[in-house]
């Protein structure tokens, strides 16, 4: 039970989440469920995508979400960035953390970005520095880490090679994502223990979907090998674009309540959270999947 | 990574599974799910329960079903019998494995016996030493192991003491209930701590319920000790008593293939397994909740 002591949860629904929901929230809820969010001692929320509202039409509202939110003290507002004219949005909008992202995997860069891995790297290179310039701290996250739809297993070396890339361009953290949900435990184990060598592990997160049910089981393994600081979605929200109606994003309530329940902190009221969730399974007005809501709802 | 090389999983769909489930399924469907489960590699089936029918009347056909289904060489049949007229009917319906149940916890074995504790043992006592004279092997079920709907927490001492006394009386093994989702990895690890001073681990199956979604995470937690036994209902089957519309079992489906891609053998097999799902699914009209079905589900 080598454990750390204290969690860092970082709560990505109102991007990660809504980006595979098919319905359109209005700007003003997703502000309520932001400003809730606020209130329930997250320390850092993800709030939306400045992507081309082509690509991801439900974060359309980018600007007016992120300049619309109650920004409250100690939290970290993220959002999500693709080039230099997204960063100028989030710029724009006040942004205080500013993500990036490409694949691990040559295919599911190119299906998702559209471009090769190489010819991604400037183009990030160039968000970083400018991010970093404009006294942003910045995150990077790697995708299909642990296993690729179009590619199966990812070779550890190949996520290093990536990782290695963006740390010298600037990031001061990555989050590792296993974007279709497929990391075992042992998978996990592996990973770290390379890992470990070669990283901080204060600079690393783990970004987990529970698409096969074994997210809090590879987040328990992470926490054996020092991680602390996890991504996650009120309720379980979200989905994965590979296999439609299975789980999205672990639920930041399940995973709340596994880790104080070990003895574990993580700065959140879970009242609060359960009362966010409820507002936000109104807005979308269908059941949240999480396991603490199937046990509200059921009440 | 010191997890064992094999796991045997025991099936407990067609009795615990299908006792919290308000549907009426008829006898020869569950004939036909039964030997759908005999024909995945399952070498463990917990086929019904030999209770008043008055308590369970889903399981009112129970002599039905276990006469009725085709036996498996290299399986064994199992039923819950709560005292010497079950264990008859048991023993004319032949069945090979004996399992009898009772609380850790004072008000929840009263309330669901309808005696106390000890007047519970020299019941079960009997029924242990019958069974085993009659060459069959017995098993004893404890429940509220981890935490009891109405006392709380349950003391390990008090744990221990119940599986004292029915280890003393003659089981061949215990399976330890989580029955209403409540364990953490950690209070796993701290029970398993102790359990493993005083008991052979090769005694020990654990039984964990995902009412909180934490039933991977703590049957990785108990690789970690040796328990190589876990019982597990296929689709997620059941729900729980005291938190209607919550998670049931842990789900057959989604244990497998954790442990599959853990690379830890189970001898069953996924497609077969997946298959009987989908049967069972049928027969209850409803979405089964596991992971793994809901993949499939989507596809």
């Amino acid at each position: 039970m080598n454990w750390p002591e204290k969690v860092t949860i970082k709560e990505v629904g109102p991007r990660d989440g809504l980006q595979n929901e098919k319905v359109i929230i209005p700007a003003q809820s997703k502000m309520e469920w932001i400003d809730q969010l606020s209130d329930t001692g997250l320390s850092y929320i993800e709030v939306t995508s400045f992507v081309h509202p082509k690509w991801i039409p439900q974060l359309s509202d980018a600007a007016l979400v992120a300049k619309g939110i109650k920004r409250k003290p100690g939290i970290t507002y993220a959002a999500l960035v693709p080039n230099q004219r997204g960063l100028e949005s989030a710029l724009a909008a006040n942004i205080d953390d500013i993500s990036v992202f490409m694949s691990s995997s040559e295919t599911h860069n190119l299906k998702n970005i559209n471009k090769s891995i190489s010819d991604t790297f400037p183009i990030l290179k160039d968000v970083i520095r400018t991010a970093a310039n404009s006294g942003k701290t910045v995150r990077g996250y790697v995708s299909t880490v642990f296993g690729c739809p179009y590619e199966g297993e990812v070779s550890t070396d190949q996520v290093f090679r990536v990782c290695d890339q963006l740390f010298e361009y600037g990031i001061d953290e990555v989050s590792l994502g296993d974007t279709i949900g497929v990391a075992s435990p042992r998978q996990v184990a592996l990973f770290l223990e390379q890992a470990v060598k070669r990283y901080d592990m204060s600079q690393i997160a783990l970004h987990f979907h529970d698409t096969r049910g074994m997210a809090l089981a590879n987040i328990l393994e992470s926490l054996n090998y020092g991680i602390d600081t996890f991504d996650s979605s009120l309720g379980g929200l979200g989905g994965c674009p590979y296999a439609p109606g299975a789980s999205g994003n672990v639920a930041t309530d399940d995973l709340v309540h596994m880790l104080h329940k070990m003895g574990i902190h993580t700065g959140i009221n879970p009242e609060k959270l359960m009362k966010a969730a409820a507002m936000v399974q109104s807005f979308l007005e269908k059941p949240l999947p999480s396991h603490q809501m199937a046990v509200n709802n059921a009440q």
